[in-house]
């Protein structure tokens, strides 16, 4: 659920007075200005809010027509030279595009979002502030056991009452963490101290006792190629759950913002799908009558691209 | 000068219809509205227009808090706050402002301009589209001889005769080369045949005789933090007057948009000065009354660094 | 023709020692060090040379296995996680290996050159240096019309004769050019004045004269997956053939310095196809049975994409 | 201490034999050679080691002499010319060295290190593998309160009793971090499960309560330029101590590796200082005779500037 929420304010850090309207002579998307400042929940603390952003699909072709000079009479069609684009992989137009977010996210989370190093970011400073006590605790329809296929994934659900006993364990040493903290910095979360007799220790090391699932903020800030290449990657199924919803209310502002580009971005990469030499050698075949998925061996495929192949084709 | 300039048209390439003014929850710059969309010539045939921007004064400062979080309590004064990060070098906050300018500029200029990296770029092609017949020429008082201190710079201004024969020498290989390129397209500007009766040869061949002083066209993309990196290179006097041009122009340009930046810019980067670790103890000891500039072979400073110092420090 | 070839020697800006070789604890790469140091012909009077590499086949699995950590049991098989690198798009494993290349190549390529931004370069300076009279001049069997069907391609090639007018015509104006050039200069290719009695003008005007075929130089450095991302946009046939060419020889080195990684490279990307969400859906169901290449507008295919997915899948 | 500790081996998880000693036509550094493979402790339970490297003082002048060609003539001196290089910010030179490190780090340090986006890294998965219990614990003599004046820093030293006190708080509560993480996962650190009949939750979810202090690892690699700007940070007593530790190692490395470029770092940025506009009027009146720290404010400084020029000049 969505929306602008009144319990999720603007944290106090960040709390200048939000813009009023105003007259530009900039490109305006019109889907876009209704996402400015409007706060979106993601998992149980954290949101996602956009705060600025740059262009629209009519600049991107802005951008695209600069390259192709005179030479583009024959491309009339917006959409089209658009889709033409994201079908060619041609990424300088789209870089044309900014967008600038505000997110809170459990830092097990962030530690995944900043491997996207082409972004600008601020984040929250522990070594200046005092981390509220705010962390992250799953869904027990999240909780899952390890997969046994996939390396890195969930399998099952747990039951009921294993994940009851999670959560309760997770909670509980959570909690006991923050206590901690507080502890070392004789500081409540408004830095009031605890007790008035003693010194607290220096907060960049109190905050080394707490856990990856601590809330953290950053203002994230990345062009539209780039961002893209993000959601590719987290926006995919093999994407760790607490970084896809964040993705995939992306992918959503996107549809917003440049709706002839998201379009083409599912079309042509989203939901495309990517044939090898021998993948291609194989279906070609297959096309002609010459060769069936049994042959897939012959054609240097492996075991597992076979199977990914016919998953792919339906087979 | 610099104006709106209805002999300077947007070339026909990126003919899309301006934007009307529009209503946008967004952070607006009002002393950047104005330059938006609005044509600044430069050099002969160049120019320079805003085409979108984002970020102000005050987006950089939302920034910046993000990271001090509840730590900067003290920090009331706004313009306190940006003159601190321009002076220690915090340089993520500016990375949230963006600039996309249109340049029009010769191709040499262009050569160098591309070494900033951290830019996003979008050129007029060769390739798709027949360059107009247009190219750089320069001022009488700008066509100098090599210095003969400055390897890589220019010394006394030529007598009006030899510019005169200099800019006649010049023009009329542009011209000839130009010409040659229309006979090998078999095409004029405007791309129509010269001669029904044959075929021209590819677009990427022919363009290889045109000069380094051919007129080429760009959007050209970056945020403030790399703007401004730009700007201590290219705003020096030690760059080539044909790209300083620019950089100064955008340099107004910037003062219009955020202008507490840039004038924290001037005090801390660009009329700062570096003391080396042997500037330094030298300098200690003359304020100390223990040295006098006659010394700073002594401290282990060159003959050359010895002279930069004492005229940094007018001596 | 690839050679050590004793008549295009380092030129004299470069002209340190040759190393002699060492004893290191580096991974060393044995195909790749016959490469070090020895200059293949490219283009007329262009060249590329291996300066220097970091890592191989081998140090690209170290990487990759620092992130798989002991979850990598079942991965015995070196040149298989290679190539589920390469075939999931695993990309920061191949940022491990660099490749620092010295070419000779002229102005128009070079501009193509470095629009791959994520890369160190050195180019030779016209401010400081005067440039050496050498330019490039297509081989008649490259010469060829401007493509009817392919706005940034060739077409025909040209008749003997007509190739012969098109390269004296060339080569007169360079000539011509490069005449002027040193007459401005007042100085010959060795920086001797040619008349003793007068001022040269400065470096950074004169060259502006100068033609897009001029050659220049570069040392260039970029990681493997960098390089990869080149080859992909450069090795291409679309690629202008004075640009591929130096692509198809960096690709012939890549494939003795990380051999498996380039075999790998051949069949997940270079010779790989992307199917759209429509080509997607429509080859399921013609392998079903279900539908026909007839069929395309009804899966959402233009009659290009049409026509592209036909030659692609043999049709 | 510093040593080839045979109690710190490389982990199980880059098990990759040794390489042996080779010969290479490349750049070989000797005093870089001896670094190779070497691993030094940092921290409790950190290290350091380079696994490879390219280039050296040398190849750093081959790059910076491409640009200047035929005009360096009078350049003969390589020492002069790589601190004219470090002098004048010339730094593309440097980006032609790259190293590349094996680092074993807190996660909190970690988090401070990515910042650093011009690098290549590859980190240990807690996706993919289990984290080994290790955690970082402060020596007593680190273990401080908050700065009164610094915002982000350290102040005094905590007793001893206080200081025990604190770290049997955090061992306590790492320790018992690390068991739930056992427990959730069902699994000891080899991955043998600690009970037969039930199952683990997955290792993505399992994670989320270890510690920042937990350690992590990575493959880290740079060019000489981005390293330089990483160490400008890091190894700066403003940087945060456990950081600065790596960081100061690095330069120790860095030292053995490229000596003339090291000192030149030193002599110009590390022990540099940077003079404001502000700053520099008033040393300037300040040599002349003409003005006194007193008048400061007369010349726009602050009263913190003020201080800390009076630092810096010894006053």
């Amino acid at each position: 659920m969505s929306a602008t929420d009144p319990e999720k304010p603007v944290p106090e850090a960040a709390d200048l007075p939000l813009r009023e309207e105003a007259a530009t002579f900039r490109p305006v998307a019109p889907g876009m200005e209704g996402h400015v400042n409007r706060y979106h929940q993601v998992l149980d603390h954290g949101f996602i809010a956009v705060k600025d952003y740059m262009g629209d699909d009519l600049s991107i072709l802005q951008m695209a027509r600069m390259s192709y000079g005179k030479g583009t009479k024959g491309l009339n069609d917006d959409r089209a030279l658009l889709r033409y684009l994201m079908r060619h992989f041609h990424t300088s137009p789209f870089e044309g595009c900014v967008i600038k977010l505000h997110v809170k996210l459990p830092i097990f989370v962030m530690r995944q979002w900043v491997r996207h190093r082409t972004a600008s970011l601020n984040e929250y400073s522990a070594r200046y502030s005092i981390m509220p006590d705010e962390f992250y605790m799953p869904r027990p329809d999240q909780l899952a056991m390890q997969s046994k296929d996939n390396k890195q994934g969930r399998g099952d659900t747990l039951s009921a009452e294993q994940s009851a006993e999670v959560l309760a364990i997770l909670k509980d040493e959570a909690l006991r963490n923050f206590a901690t903290y507080h502890h070392l910095l004789n500081a409540d979360e408004n830095g009031q101290p605890l007790d008035e007799g003693r010194e607290g220790i220096a907060r960049e090391l109190a905050r080394i006792g707490l856990p990856l699932s601590t809330y953290t903020q950053m203002y994230w800030q990345t062009n539209l190629h780039n961002l893209m290449h993000f959601l590719r990657l987290r926006a995919d199924p093999h994407a760790q759950y607490e970084i896809r919803i964040f993705a995939e209310k992306i992918l959503e502002i996107m549809a917003d913002w440049v709706p002839v580009t998201t379009e083409a971005f599912r079309d042509y990469q989203l939901e495309a799908t990517r044939l090898s030499r021998m993948d291609l050698a194989l279906v070609k075949d297959m096309l002609a009558g010459k060769a069936k998925l049994e042959d897939a061996a012959a054609y240097g495929l492996t075991k597992r691209e076979t199977r990914e192949l016919a998953d792919r084709l339906g087979l």
